[in-house]
């Protein structure tokens, strides 16, 4: 019988609870037996996954599931490559820096009276994905290595091979709770859509939602939830061409950035272009490369004019990869080889279009005017702001975080890139020796704080467990 | 004519645009004139401060407004020295650091392609508040520092003061931007409730909602709403006396955590006793201590039957201030010198009362066995978890913030006490000279990132403008 979706949430909140208190070597040993069970258990694995396959394959044959989908299902790999590069993905968890117990502030309030600021796990978090069944592993791995207990739902598709790596990790942590202090039910995974929307109604437990997955589903979690979501829906990201910008380096970087890879949420949707460039060779170079590489251009008038009117574009006429925009593309992201071009008179004019489309995810300016770079990237409001860099970089691993729990454009808590910087909070610690606040304050008698700043290298590793 | 919500919505996200460009003296620059106006339109601002008090007067005298709301309606004070202190808040919020071009991490990612990440505006803050009118020049003046455009709302029976200081302080705005580059749509103020309720619907420009005020009016917004809200709705803090607390220490702390203010929200509305404790000197003198003050305890049985059964409380007998206490005692914010009294067997028991009842303030352990201390603040889940301090120090003026945007119990971007921190976010600034993402990876002729940490004391100010 499953348990009903509040009866998960208070679990993971006692497995929260208890998980505030275990210490780095503790979850290191949890860890280091998940991969131990895992590959122990690999033949139940593949056997889960093969019919997965099996009936993905069926689907795929009738039309219902796309060969991407498909091919993103299987978990072992010629020679069980994926399947040793999850495993691997265990220990890399691993040997990441705990995030919990860092010093962040520390300051003496009095004298006997001191208060630290110190990163402690956010608590209950739940994770929505889709394809890919190796994330709920990687998922686990990130949870339990910041300390939070986590509520895991993958896609349909994926049903038997999540169940049973689960079960595995599930099995593992038992098998850890028998010998250390260790919760059983850190990890807990539900499989049914109408768990998500009662658990999506569990503020009381669950601390932080985080769907990776498509738009749809990002926005009907945003929609319908009081929990706080981490990610983004849309990736509408942009590349403006400045009246300076360089021959040498426009058309790489508006090529990588759209080309590198279609399908991802930091590739450019949109092509501002400085109105002085039209009929520069910077414009005409640009262009020819991004119809070379198979770029479908939909254009605003001045910019389709332009194009037809180079001589140096003379073999690309109007239609198949040159076509006028509809206002609504300026606000899309294609996931395909797609490109909305814009012409723009100004500067200002480039950030007043990107601030007013784009999903304040990842923008560039392409430029050799400092001054103009500066104000870009003051001025305009995403997670990235790039300078003569393609927007394909904003990624956690390229970044260095060495692993990414998703990209965020929200406004608050993390943003941009997310390492397992974004499953943690912080609390503050005051340690006093009796210390009473009516001692303080004006008048006679009455004493002052003296609020001396700790420094933090004095205090490294204080709360590291 | 009113503008309509989705109008000021739309204004406040322009001005948050640009004010992502203004500079620290810009600021300073507004901030000072703000002080200079208000000073100068001082007789307007008492004259309509004067009115909302006549009113509010009749209201107090029909038994519709309390004393104490009427009392923090007065802007002016004996000799306007609340006129004056609210003045010199103007300076003192100019005199903090600015917030805002922080460098909190910096990378180099590959040669010549160099990643800050660097502190930002959130952007559009609403801020709801009720009574005392003079926030609404603090709010403005945090609004300013930070870079963001505030939509303020207060009490309707501040109305004509609150008009009339933001006039002014609009006016001041004005007269600055016809000197430098200033938005003056920065600070608008809204007066209806049902601004309030369609401004809720506007997470498209508004990115952040911090109510101050009831806990109805927080728990209100934080349900009618898709925008983050920063706050808290209820402050249910505890101190636990645990086998080892100090008698030198116990009676004071929790006297101090009860009575000091028994409105705030950092009040201790719940004492837990380790059952070992009864009958001892360290109970009987604490529970002396907070009859002698005035304070009524809700108590379970043990802890009802143990100061019946204490020769020293003898004086004490069942009635007033001695009653049993109903089961949800355990989880009300009294706001007044009452205290819900129970009795644990174990640390353990303690800190399962304390995640399971309190609101995720403030807790405090009164105990003189480190390891005990250690345990519960790794385990009690709270903003502020404290170990021989009173839970009244949870304050951001007390923690040295200089300033206090509102206390939160949020479990994500910003907890506890938050200062002028929480109305900022970061963005990632990338400087590269053409890099493209499809130049790195696994292969012949592919770059390696370096990912080498650049030492924030190499780049501090580099982005302070």
């Amino acid at each position: 019988m499953e348990l009903s979706a509040s009866e998960i949430a208070a679990k993971a909140r006692r497995a929260a609870n208890l998980l505030q208190n275990v210490t780095s070597a503790q979850k290191s040993f949890a860890l280091a037996r998940i991969r131990q069970v895992l590959e122990e258990r690999k033949e139940a694995i593949f056997a889960a996954n093969a019919l997965d396959m099996k009936l993905a394959q069926e689907a795929v044959d009738q039309g219902k599931l796309s060969a991407a989908l498909f091919k993103r299902l299987d978990i072992k790999g010629p020679n069980e490559e994926k399947f040793q590069t999850m495993l691997q993905g265990v220990t890399d968890v691993d040997n990441l820096d705990d995030p919990i117990g860092q010093v962040t502030m520390a300051r003496e309030l009095d004298q006997g009276l001191d208060l630290y600021r110190v990163t402690a796990p956010v608590g209950v978090i739940m994770v929505i994905f889709e394809a890919r069944p190796e994330v709920v592993v990687n998922i686990s791995c990130l949870a339990i290595k910041s300390s939070n207990a986590a509520i895991l739902k993958g896609g349909k598709e994926a049903f038997h091979t999540l169940s049973v790596l689960t079960q595995v990790m599930q099995e593992a942590i038992e098998r850890v709770a028998k010998e250390i202090d260790f919760p059983t039910d850190a990890i807990q995974l539900v499989s049914t859509r109408e768990h998500i929307s009662q658990l999506l109604d569990q503020d009381r437990y669950i601390d932080l939602v985080i769907p990776r997955g498509s738009n749809q589903l990002v926005r009907y979690i945003q929609n319908n939830t009081r929990i706080p979501v981490l990610g983004h829906a849309d990736g509408v990201c942009s590349i403006y061409l400045d009246d300076s910008a360089d021959l040498a380096k426009a058309p790489g970087l508006v090529v990588d950035s759209k080309t590198n890879y279609p399908a991802a949420c930091n590739t450019a949707e949109t092509l501002l272009v400085h109105q002085s460039l039209l009929g520069s060779e910077v414009f005409s170079r640009t262009i020819e490369a991004l119809f070379e590489n198979g770029v479908t251009l939909r254009c605003d008038t001045r910019s389709l004019d332009a194009i037809k009117a180079s001589p140096a574009l003379s073999q690309y006429s109007e239609g198949n990869q040159l076509v006028a925009s509809a206002p609504e593309d300026y606000d899309s992201e294609f996931l395909d080889l797609i490109m909305a071009l814009v012409v723009v008179d100004s500067l200002e004019q480039a950030i007043d279009h990107v601030n007013t489309h784009n999903s304040k995810h990842t923008d560039c300016i392409v430029t050799e005017t400092p001054a103009h770079a500066d104000k870009y990237m003051n001025c305009v409001d995403a997670a990235g702001v790039y300078w003569n860099a393609s927007t394909r970089f904003a990624d956690g691993f390229r970044y260095g975080f060495g692993t990414e729990i998703g990209v965020s454009t929200n406004k608050t808590h993390a943003r941009g890139p997310v390492g397992l910087e974004g499953l943690t909070i912080y609390k503050y610690r005051l340690f006093g020796h009796g210390h009473k606040a009516g001692d303080f304050g004006v008048g006679a008698g009455k004493k002052q704080f003296s609020h001396r700043d700790i420094p933090l290298a004095e205090v490294k590793g204080k709360f590291i467990k």
